[in-house]
């Protein structure tokens, strides 16, 4: 029985240490240097080559080694009948909140005007906002959206969320559906994009969504570049429907040198890195699926295919 | 019995609404439109010009506008004989604290490093720094260094603070006295100046204090620009002792447009924005203050003239 770590753009020796620190005694491969596919159960995996664990006879399970799946699920040759598991990371939730802390405040303080002040040698005070009066919406209250909606709340700022389901945050308005939609928006002046990546939420911040947050609002987008149609954000900042935009992720990555963003003095653009899996804060938890599948027990952050996370 | 509002560079007009929604039967005026000079016991004053205090023979009370009072005790003709107080405003804490956090987080997560990589079109992911292996150190332990020292603890930095006399913070190491600053500054990755300017701390912020901060520290100012040696920041930018600086105060202001720091990229420049009084806010304090002066008992927040605040 053996872990295979199936990985493209991420250096796996960091995961092979932090497995090892955990159980000397563990098996585990790295593709594609395999010895024996046939002594594989459970694959370890980002942005997998599609197709390749069919290779695999006895594979048993199929973690991801990041909170998100879609590049799982994308594979049309996935063998369904697997359980596919995800790692939930307390570190990656702290991350994000600071990334996000970082990009609302930025925004909510006005430093982005004060840059472009500076710029101008202009000295000019606006006029101070108040927390309690900006209203954050947050798009997505699974594991990370949630943490971070109640960690903005906690902050002073007026919180809104919206999920597929009901959800229940403290000192968060919640609302669930797509019916729900509109209303939240309408209040929103910082959206905040974490949602899973699914046939629903695919291109889901387009030019109507826009439209339905009050002029000069802020967006975020921290999920998966997917979820937004690059052309739909290029005419709301031109036309000033958005202020401005915090990007983290973007439909190809590395982001192509040619690619419009670069040149947008409205967009702040960093390389997904809101928040980065520390392989040794999740280590513990793939070992422990890793053991529940040999003893046939329920596993730990299972996946529904259905809903896509 | 009269309070009158002398300021140089701040808009009376709201702080006459403000005190009067407090009490409307308060006579109040507005220098230099001065009715009767000799009304006049308590003044509520910001940048005065030199000297004018002596025009009112029974001044009783001399207030600051803000937390600050060195534009009062700059002033060689201020009456000696009379107490000076200052306001205490708990808003303009947590205005100081929103301002920090946003200047922090931005360094903290190399905000500053991503926006030079985005004018370069360069994709490049820096290794994640943990909140718990960087120390911010916080000179200036009274109402705002005090309270922003105890948030930025609590988000998870790790800080320590100095003083000249001992202070007791919670998750805060503190150290105080002259003896005391190698130690602060040797630790320090990340130093706040909230200080009080005094015959002390003038210029305080020099080549000396910086040499002994890591190398590629970062500072931040938002007491007085006076307490800040400018040609030595220039070079301890230019030397890479300091990798960046955020100043929100300057010893001119407004800043002169030719002066060196607009031109600077290494510096974030804000205009004396970090925390502005809001006048409905402090107006009850300020009132309180009038009425104990009618009264003949002990004032609010009375400033030591000896120790400068």
């Amino acid at each position: 029985m053996t872990l295979s770590i199936i990985c493209t753009d991420r250096d796996p020796i960091p995961w092979v240490t932090a497995l090892q620190e955990i159980d000397p005694s563990l098996s585990i491969h790295v593709w594609p240097d395999e010895r024996q596919w046939d002594e594989v159960t459970f694959a370890l995996c980002w942005k997998h080559p599609a197709g390749v664990l069919q290779s695999y006879p006895n594979l048993q399970c199929i973690s991801s080694m990041g909170a998100g799946v879609d590049h799982l699920l994308n594979d049309a040759l996935l063998p369904q009948h697997l359980p596919v598991v995800r790692l939930v990371d307390p570190g990656l939730a702290q991350s994000m909140f600071e990334y996000l802390c970082t990009a609302v405040m930025y925004y909510f303080r006005e430093f982005d005007a004060y840059h472009t002040y500076h710029s101008q040698a202009l000295w000019h005070q606006r006029p101070p906002k108040m927390m309690a009066q900006t209203t954050i919406g947050v798009m997505g209250l699974g594991q990370l959206g949630g943490y971070v909606a109640q960690k903005l709340a906690q902050m002073g700022f007026n919180v809104v969320g919206w999920s597929r389901t009901e959800k229940a945050i403290a000192n968060v308005t919640t609302y669930a559906g797509k019916a729900a939609l509109p209303p939240f928006l309408h209040q929103t002046h910082i959206l905040i994009c974490l949602l899973p990546l699914t046939a629903q939420t695919g291109n889901i911040l387009n030019a109507e969504l826009f439209r339905q947050l009050p002029q000069g609002a802020y967006l975020i987008n921290v999920a998966r570049g997917e979820h937004m149609v690059e052309e739909d954000l290029l005419i709301a900042l031109a036309d000033g429907q958005l202020q401005g935009a915090c990007l983290d992720v973007f439909r190809t990555e590395p982001l192509p040198p040619e690619h419009p963003f670069w040149s947008n003095s409205k967009i702040i653009l960093t390389p997904h890195c809101s928040s980065i899996t520390n392989p040794r804060s999740v280590a513990p938890q793939i070992v422990e699926n890793y053991r529940r599948i040999q003893q046939q027990k329920p596993l730990l952050n299972l996946v529904s295919v259905q809903h896509g996370y």
